[in-house]
């Protein structure tokens, strides 16, 4: 155990020192990598080795799982094929257009004749990520941590570690041809390095948590160090009694049906007694989608054939086709419904007035708050950023959809001639404080 | 305790209420407040009135002293006289003449056509601030959860408890006068009250704690919340073989001297070979202002008649007159040293070499990296905030000094006219990305 700690460290710390060497170069060299990395991806004989390599992890778990012991879903969410690699060249590509996340200047002044102040964005450090099954997040994060300039420590799930392994070999020696160092990123293969990985607090800045609820709260609660945590999205939908009811089914629909196991995928439907209209229609079109409603006894008044929801199905994050329904008396209880109920990760209201709307966006506190769109754009690519290492709902660092921007921190440079603090103050010389 | 509990947390809620009030204004709204709150606090009844109940705190912590229960510095932390309220006042005019942190856009962009997304700065929503025994806080926490439109849970040491309490009192009444409701500041008296507000991860966004170490070092490990510390500063003093003499002891003499306690003031002073005449000129000045000096084998080679340091001396924040001194071979040198003892909070070079300042300023992971100047420079009013809540070595979210920009977070609007994510990707609509 401690030797394998020491082992870890040492990675760590390599991948600091190599990473440090990609912090410092400049945006087009680190874009470079990006997308000899996509071409690599698309090399047959590269990519060969990566789907061969899948196939196997997929042999043993289908015989795993005709065995009883692993899941449909997780063999599922192992296959990586043809489509799939083209869609993570795509979104190198896309992350290698991005703006450069280091060296931006947030503040540029001077306090006094010749003694400067600048604030910087610059590499985080060293990133661990630890992930279940899906092996197309690794690309993925590697592309992250190549355009902020930081060194990786991946752990992924023990199913996909042929596939894995394919991937981070592929990668770091497109890292070695670029005249990087490989040892910039680091690929764990045991599941008790988790643990250890969670404790290293001086050599890991920053701890990313992919997959289920229970594992993303584990790492959460174990870890010293600070958690970017793809966590719980319970979202709501709010329906204004001055909703269009076309706009109200389109987005219902979406919000619900389109991936329910998303965690921007609505759970809960709210609706005041002027929307009834759109309420209708809206019930109408899911329960065709044959998505199964669990409701308030408002709401089963006016559809008593429907399922009286429990208090229990309030704020629960189905992750499937269940949705919730609840009456709540104007938007202001809507606004208190999600106070109570919300995970702060989307929120959404349908209506065409303006001053309601503007109201709705005003006051909720999450991530992402919307007006007539559906909650599933809370995405990173739909938004733009190129790619994310997740949707953070903690309103510290980064919220919401995270890019490459939300992996950088910042560094206050001051260049002076000799200036000393106690030159200033009453009496004496006065900041000057000016902002270029 | 239950009990308590259920109170504190009902004070929190209030003061999400209530300063979300503050948070949904305008700028100048909140502008106004402060002002106020700085005139109140120059009004001679009003200042009367925290000048009686200080006396009163320091009456009592006289006689503790006397009875050996309170050290001497501590009875000094709590005076508050006519110098420091005006310093107080001078404080909180230049946080309102600060550009507002609430509402600033970050990102304005059309995903399509009709789908306008926005990044907008907004309040975390409510601070609790823990704090020993200084009430100057109590003027600038306000001041800044005023200024950031957040609610505020204070608890101040209780030493300070009438003291507090008046300025408290004042605050709040300020805040009515205007137009506000009080509840947006809560004080909390008593000692076993930190703990409950530590576990209302549900009703409280930030902790921030300032006041000893120890007392920091208790909050962040028993907070389930973020928390924002004011931790340990081990700053470094490194003199380059092109470092000017007379700018090196200018500089050493001010970091080391003029307010040893502060966390920006350096524990040890590093040089290489080059520079012995600048370590010469340096050692002298400081032994005669009476800095105890503890230095390297190295070192003690060239000023045999000083004191040999321990290993335990170094990474050590001495907090008095006390430096350690330690020779390196070379910049790198300097650098492995500040990477293994530091601890991320603010570092020095002298150089008049601009190529080796620029490599120490690349290459130094601090929140902040000075060169030429005195590390005493670290500081939210030197640097030009108008306040700070104190100096993070977190890299998350701020680092360095925290001014009321560090306690916003984000909110990601989108507004639409019915768009749902179903409709784009491969074949189908394809997002614009226009930046605005």
């Amino acid at each position: 155990m401690s030797s394998r700690r020491d082992t870890i460290r040492a990675a760590a710390r390599a991948a600091r020192r190599a990473g440090s060497a990609l912090g410092r170069v400049s945006g087009p060299e680190r874009r470079a990598v990006l997308l000899a990395m996509a071409d690599a991806l698309e090399r047959p004989d590269l990519r060969g080795k990566v789907l061969r390599a899948n196939a196997a992890d997929r042999a043993d778990a289908d015989a795993a799982r005709d065995r009883g012991e692993l899941a449909q879903a997780l063999v599922d969410r192992l296959l990586l094929d043809d489509k799939k690699l083209q869609g993570l060249c795509d979104g190198l590509r896309q992350l290698a257009g991005q703006p450069d996340p280091i060296g931006r200047v947030s503040i540029d002044r001077e306090l006094d004749d010749g003694l400067v102040l600048r604030r910087v964005t610059c590499p985080l450090g060293v990133l661990a990520v630890v992930f279940e099954a899906r092996p197309d997040a690794v690309p993925q994060i590697v592309g992250l941590a190549v355009r902020s300039g930081n060194g990786l420590v991946l752990k992924g799930g023990r199913e996909a570690a042929r596939t894995n392994a394919a991937l981070v070999e592929l990668l770091r020696s497109v890292l070695a041809d670029q005249g990087f160092d490989p040892a910039a990123i680091a690929l764990l293969e045991d599941r008790a390095d988790v643990d250890i990985v969670l404790d290293l607090e001086r050599d890991i800045d920053l701890v990313i948590a992919r997959g289920s609820s229970a594992f993303v709260h584990h790492v959460q609660t174990r870890s010293r160090i600070p958690v970017l945590a793809h966590a719980e999205g319970v979202c709501h939908l709010f329906l204004h009694e001055s909703a269009d009811v076309a706009k109200a089914v389109r987005i219902a629909l979406d919000a619900k049906t389109s991936y329910p196991a998303a965690c921007n995928a609505i759970e809960t439907l709210l609706w005041e007694e002027g929307a009834a209209p759109a309420l209708d229609a809206c019930l109408t079109a899911l329960a065709e989608q044959g998505v199964e409603l669990r409701v308030c006894p408002d709401t089963l008044a006016r559809h008593p054939s429907l399922k009286l929801a429990t208090e229990n199905d309030f704020g629960r994050e189905f992750g499937s086709l269940v949705l919730a329904v609840s009456h709540v008396p104007d938007l202001a209880g809507a606004l208190r419904h999600i106070e109570t109920y919300g995970s702060r990760h989307t929120e959404a209201i349908v209506a065409e007035d303006e001053d309601a709307a503007a109201e709705f966006l005003a006051r909720v506190d999450a991530a992402c708050v919307f007006h007539n769109a559906s909650t599933r754009f809370a995405d990173g690519y739909r938004f733009g950023l190129g790619a994310e290492v997740g949707i953070s709902t903690s309103k510290l660092h980064a919220r919401g959809p995270v890019g490459a921007e939300g992996l950088v921190t910042t560094r206050w440079l001051l260049h002076g001639d000799g200036q000393i603090a106690a030159d200033y103050g009453p009496g004496k010389r006065r900041f000057k404080h000016r902002d270029r």
